[in-house]
């Protein structure tokens, strides 16, 4: 029997959804504290991740922890804003600009600081404006050293908070440098401190043509690197931050089956983009899916699917879930 | 309560599937007379698709005939090949050689004509290898003449059997000419024959970033076009010629539901490459899928996912199919 | 010899571009004004194409007209906004309200209007927010009816002023509805009126896994209904809305070609998103591309294209290629 | 002033090319002696591959090096055949059999020792089949640790011969282990050997969405591992095997920069497979182009592009490239 998953959501999720088109959002844009009720109302929910300065700073800290806190939800994950501003649109770690390089440096040891204080020991880090548009655009190598660079002084600079790498092949530049799972045990190899992991976002495997499965075991066969899940759906080519299962049943199920299995124990949070649909519910159904499908898991028998796996054998296997999902 | 569902084959599905690198096959190969043998151990199945030349030729028609029905099975479709052999590497119907056209063309009656004596009405018109590699190599506008005046000419030859279109966006061609739902619905306006109509086939219209749901709506509500089904799975990129339910489980359960609701009343075909698995096993776990997944509707109740598409509402719905899937 | 072409551009090209991550946008926000004039230091460029209420009203309609007028540029476009704000979330001309229906229409009467005073005969019809997101959320037949239908209403309300579908697989919504070139032909075959045809946007071709010169020359084959041209660049699987000629070169030149070859002389408006780049310069290189791309096809001599074209012939066409670009 | 470049090819090149569906092939069948004759009419080609037990086996050995040196050509890499039978279709060195495992190592130890014998320091690693097709079908970790396991024995076996891992993310299997230039990075480094590196086949970085020149410059940055390149082209989705030049302009450009910079100097190998052309001409046109294209670099000038890199300047590239190409 499985161990009972804690759920964790971006507290944007309850936020209005904006796009190029629809710059205003297609909802209710809401305050951070009604964003916290919001997290409230979503049955099993009991953590949210904040975003360095939209969501917490240097003055509103105690504050903030107060009412988390006080509506009964843990702080799972700080994230410093390195990409929601045009200062960033030309990079963060990786930007020819020493000075931008610095800020950015200086964002991540707030964000580090402030989720100590926070008693959150999780940060992550996406890189999404360190990569490229255009051919002929990028110097990969400096690139590369700048990245490992700048996550080693931070890595550094707090060993007892964990980074946390959310690798992603593209959006918003259209080649984001670490863009998959092997760029990412790369990245993770060169700096190679205890502090310094990765991510799995569903969606992001998905668009990389990875399973998330997959990735999520060589996370943690190469170093027990695995630290944070972020889950969502999508049709494969974008990051549509759809709910969970909505369209990836099987390997929605094949992924959970190996979160236990390579002993993963960190948080399942969602990273959901509910443009069209009310948060609270979109976050409820992620949750809801994710318990089925981990459940159902149970039910299964996981020596079962150990043996159909260890045998590789696609109609065994297909024959199981089918029986598991609908009879 | 929906109608019991008719299921079919491709009979190749049971010999060695080969690719561009294991020219020899995975499997076995069989002779027609054990692939009959080998459909009639798939419980469920009660049709077979044959190839024109491959299967069934001027010689042994009687004799094929006796064989199939004296297995307990129709004959669905008779697929005539223009697409496998270096002959047709440059076009078929959209051949720039008028010889090659008239030879395809003749090719295609042939099949027409034995699947009226084989008392099948449907012959699968697949343009596999009708469309270009490079760019600047086509010459588009003459390329869909050709095909318009190939099947319209085949078309009036034997107005009781029916053409079926199948179209696919690539492979073996990188392009080919009727790649879309749309392309194939605007062929069917040009060509404006009863007797000429199309069929989806799922892994295609993954590829094509269709959803299968749609295109087969599509060809319904405009002139009820949809003579036939082929049936298969992928990772949405590739022609991968999966088992059924192997990936796309949601998205199976919309297609089925469509299918009945805008009328389809045809054979549910398989069109599957098992290369690294046995052909009655992965046979039969694709009707089972298929049947399971067709029931589960039944249980769902067809009123209560009227109702959800009616409003659009994309939760609704989630919590709808959760709730048969995982409960 | 070929004719001289005539350049556009969306008037947005020069303002501030922003996406999901930066909402303030990565540039500087001008006032139309300000757009204005940065478009007169495109050289080439003659023509701008602009937003309904964005742009242009019932109030500012003699300024606006005088404003541009006075720099130099035609209104080569007008296009109604019915995508952009919450409003049109879950459609317009398809949405199942039927009071948001009516308002779209009027607002592309309104366009219609304004374009007509304007001395503009272009209307562009995107259908970004209509399609669907989930799978099961669409009533596709419903869908289709409310579209032609819409169209049919606007098409007739000003016959003098052209409707121009622009078709696009996706975004903002995972799926659109009209997505293809192939659906495209059945929406304008349905509506069936001289004043409805589509354009080409090059991206939403590469997205669709199109050819564009395919694309634009069926178009024209079947009804002479391209009406109108949209460039840019991306890496075929998103809508990246680069600036001409960075990824694309070959096919580029073959759209051209086929452009001039089936005859298509209306504008070359240019729909680009340049993000980090200055939007006159972004411009400026596309409209370049354009002439030196189409001036290649010049010296190489229409003649010889036509005959690898005729041809067939991939490596021939490869040596054209090569010996005009490289030597 | 660059170096002159030294090209290849695959002598396969020069046979008839099958598909799935064209399984006896477009062209005409060869003899190995016919495929050489057929390489010496390339000009600018001075080396050719060959493959394990297809082209030379134990006897004949000094024949076929007679043959090839004879014919005034190198032999550059020598790949093992580990993929092209049934036997390999559950993998070889990833394959749950042990003695499938020890037998694709012994064939692969083969080929290390003709190649030694011949003069020949590349072995062409290609695990094509070490993979999975459906989810839940592999056991990751184990997997990866057979695949480290069998290329330290073979990395041992011969030390003055080098292991070039070919990677690629799918085809034949619908998901390769080693799929990506970042998972090839960590297996080079659990590896750790300095006679095994890797090869870019830019089809491939195509098909994983990289950008070729990225991937070769990290190969070189860690460590300098880039030990061959495969040239070819496709359509971004697929492994067309196209000709070099056909569709990727700019990013062929960039690629043939980069190797010059990172200091690439091993052979330009042609893996092409052209269906319905004729192969010596498939092989000069792609030999021209590379020729042409890395001729451009040196007439637009090595540091007018590092400072247009540097600069990370879209436009200014986009203006350098234009002049070079179309001016």
């Amino acid at each position: 029997m499985s161990n009972k998953l804690r759920f964790s959501a971006n507290i944007n999720t309850f936020n209005a959804c904006a796009d190029r088109y629809v710059l205003s959002g297609y909802g209710q844009r809401l305050s951070t504290d009604e964003l916290i009720q919001a997290a409230t109302r979503v049955p099993g929910l009991t953590g949210v991740e904040l975003v360095g300065l939209w969501h917490v700073n240097d003055d509103n800290l105690e504050q903030i922890n107060r009412r988390v806190r006080g509506a009964g939800l843990e702080i799972t994950c700080v994230t410093p804003d390195i990409w929601a501003s045009a200062r960033w649109g030309r990079g963060s770690f990786a930007s020819a600009d020493s000075q931008v390089r610095r800020d950015a440096i200086e964002q991540v040891k707030k964000s580090m600081e402030w989720a100590r204080q926070l008693k959150c020991d999780i940060i992550d880090l996406w890189f999404g404006q360190d990569g490229y548009d255009y051919p002929l655009q990028a110097d990969y190598p400096a690139a590369w050293d700048r990245i490992v660079e700048g996550t080693l002084e931070c890595a550094e600079y707090l060993p007892e908070v964990k980074l946390v790498i959310e690798y992603k092949p593209k959006e918003p530049r259209t080649h984001c440098f670490v863009g998959t799972v092997g760029k990412t045990l790369m990245l993770l190899q060169q700096v190679n401190k205890p502090n310094v992991g990765a991510m799995i976002d569903v969606g992001h495997t998905l668009m990389a043509y990875e399973d998330a499965a997959e990735s999520a075991a060589l996370l943690q066969h190469f170093g027990n690197k695995l630290f944070y899940m972020h889950f969502n759906d999508n049709w494969r080519l974008w990051d549509d931050d759809m709910t969970v299962g909505s369209v990836h049943t099987v390997e929605m199920l094949e992924l959970l089956y190996w979160l236990d299995r390579v002993g993963y124990d960190g948080w399942y949070a969602l990273d959901i983009f509910p443009y069209r649909e009310e948060g609270v519910g979109a976050a409820t159904e992620s949750i809801r899916w994710i318990e089925g499908l981990h459940g159902l898991l149970d039910r299964i028998g996981r020596a079962r699917i150990d043996e159909v796996v260890a045998r590789g054998d696609a109609l065994a296997t297909s024959a199981l879930l089918r029986e598991a999902l609908l009879s």
